[in-house]
């Protein structure tokens, strides 16, 4: 019998041979929630497939999650440089504002009205299955912010509101696409057919690590920023812990520091770890550094020219930005409609 | 020491007069589920004082919150008829739809927006607090609605977002407003000085009984609705289970079904319950329901008359709500670009 990750798996794969064939049949939601700039790691995990759908022809929503900072958080931080940062960064990448959707949350009104049919679709203990929802619940011990607790419906609505039916994701969110099929399916049976079944994407995702070994992530300080310059990221990359042994080698749990290296070097010069390090040898942790930093520096040499042109121009930024949401509240208003009729609230 | 239910009534009366004043200082927001039909509970628990504040010369805004319909049920129900009922009670009661602004939940997107900063203000655990989440909660036992688990957010959402500064309440909601409240001052105290803090204005209720005895609901099929004709108020009165004592008196412990009738009576026609009963004497139940029949009718021949004319142009009515859609839109959209900047989510 197959487990239902294989069963994932292939349904991914047929649905990946699918959309190539016909890239016109399908509307992706992805998104970010704006916390700090976006690194490496965002790369290899999101933007590359993101930027492989659209240029297959696959009409693309992104959803700068502006609200969803302050999830688990204070404050909104640097709020308007984290939503043009993520702004330079997809166009850098190679994403086209005139045939791809770029909005901010905040923004789009009709969009967030979902969040009340929906929140009436799913029960308080469904909430608190969601896994992102169990992780935090279990480290707030109640102290839960009514926003995370509601977290998955948030989902549902920016994925729904645009109809969207495929939804690229690690194979850790399949469960999270759960929440929004189950809501879809609900309202539907309640109130009439308004909206699609998404279908997750399953998206080969590396692990990257950060420059320290754990996941790379904004909140560890270890992440290496799209936006950085050469310089910085050689300072970065200088500044990491490894070891005193000579030889190079890969061994993740015992030699983190070197090993996060080889990887990051591995991914950016699509080469092996191993072969990375047999071909270092005894060089020492120096030349790894030195290695790894030209490895980074020249993979991300074009798009940090790109970023850089760009952003000279933030009201370039701001137009797309404007013409975005524009567009998201257009489709908005639409679904909205849609759904007061469904659910008889015209008088 | 005086117990904080006295130091509310004492500063609800200081208020009162403070609104007598200045009616002009003051924005009430009210409203209502259209679950059903408007009945005499609500008139003499709601309708009554919102009149008295609307003829002060208080702007009054009227929400119809009709996405509170679901938090415990699965249908919408009669939601047009309920509607358009609403309006035409407010308007038979003598709200003036060019002064008071009569809107629709489900029309302000804007407002509804509110909910999700609102909901990073709060946790779980406080909106387990509200009486009326906790009381639900008990009954559903974690099957609770997400819809119902945040209730406590949208009302904040709904007397915020047109910054009212009044809310009539009976005894019971002074808790509910105390959510709001702690709304307001966490958005003011993080994001800078935008919305009040809302007073409650403690209105008497008098406890309007249903026709079997226990409180009057909808839901109960307990209520003398507004709307009824005087023939089906005969008939509903008529059917009213009493007792076979003779002799009339007023006691709602042993004699529930005959002191619901004597309080209806005598509210309706502004006596008391054992003037009324000495009245009758040993006449007997028969008589008490003819009187109380005769006291309700003549209590709401007014309004019924001007409701039935108003029924007779439900265009009217359309356009009443269009306007007041209209007007709490614009509320709406101006509130939510203050919070847009005071969150620095304007890019």
């Amino acid at each position: 019998m197959k487990t239902s990750a294989a069963v994932t798996v292939e349904r991914s794969d047929a649905l990946r041979s699918a959309v190539s064939e016909h890239p016109d049949h399908y509307r992706v939601l992805t998104g970010e929630r704006p916390t700090g700039p976006l690194h490496l790691g965002h790369y290899f995990g999101t933007i590359r497939e993101r930027v492989r759908l659209h240029r297959l022809g696959v009409e693309t929503m992104f959803v700068i999650a502006d609200y969803q900072v302050i999830t688990d958080r204070d404050s909104m931080g640097s709020i308007r440089q984290n939503v043009h940062g993520a702004v330079l960064d997809y166009l850098a990448a190679g994403i086209d504002p005139a045939t791809a959707t770029i909005f901010t949350h905040s923004a789009v009104p009709a969009l967030n009205q979902l969040l009340l049919p929906f929140l009436s679709l799913v029960t308080e203990a469904e909430l608190h299955r969601n896994p992102t929802v169990k992780a935090e619940n279990a480290a707030a011990g109640g102290a839960l912010s009514g926003l995370l607790l509601t977290y998955p419906v948030h989902q549902a609505a920016d994925i729904l509101f645009c109809k969207a039916n495929l939804v690229p994701v690690g194979k850790d969110q399949v469960p999270h696409l759960e929440q929004t099929r189950v809501i879809a399916r609900r309202f539907n049976a309640r109130y009439g057919e308004v909206f699609p079944h998404p279908q997750p994407l399953l998206t080969a995702t590396p692990e990257v690590p950060g420059l320290d070994g754990r996941k790379m992530s904004k909140s560890y300080g270890n992440a290496i920023a799209l936006s950085m310059t050469a310089d910085q990221t050689a300072d970065a990359i200088r500044r990491t812990r490894t070891d005193s042994e000579r030889v190079i080698t890969f061994d993740p749990t015992t030699r983190p520091g070197v090993s996060a290296l080889l990887t990051t070097a591995a991914l950016c010069s699509d080469r092996h770890e191993h072969e990375i390090a047999d071909s270092l040898g005894d060089a020492g942790a120096g030349a790894l550094k030195t290695l790894t930093t030209t490895a980074v520096n020249e993979f991300l040499a074009h798009h940090r020219r790109r970023r850089a042109e760009l952003a000279l121009d933030l009201d370039h930024v701001r137009e797309v930005l404007r013409e975005g949401n524009d567009r998201a509240n257009a489709i908005a208003d639409r679904t909205l409609d849609e759904v007061r009729s469904a659910m008889g609230t015209i008088y």
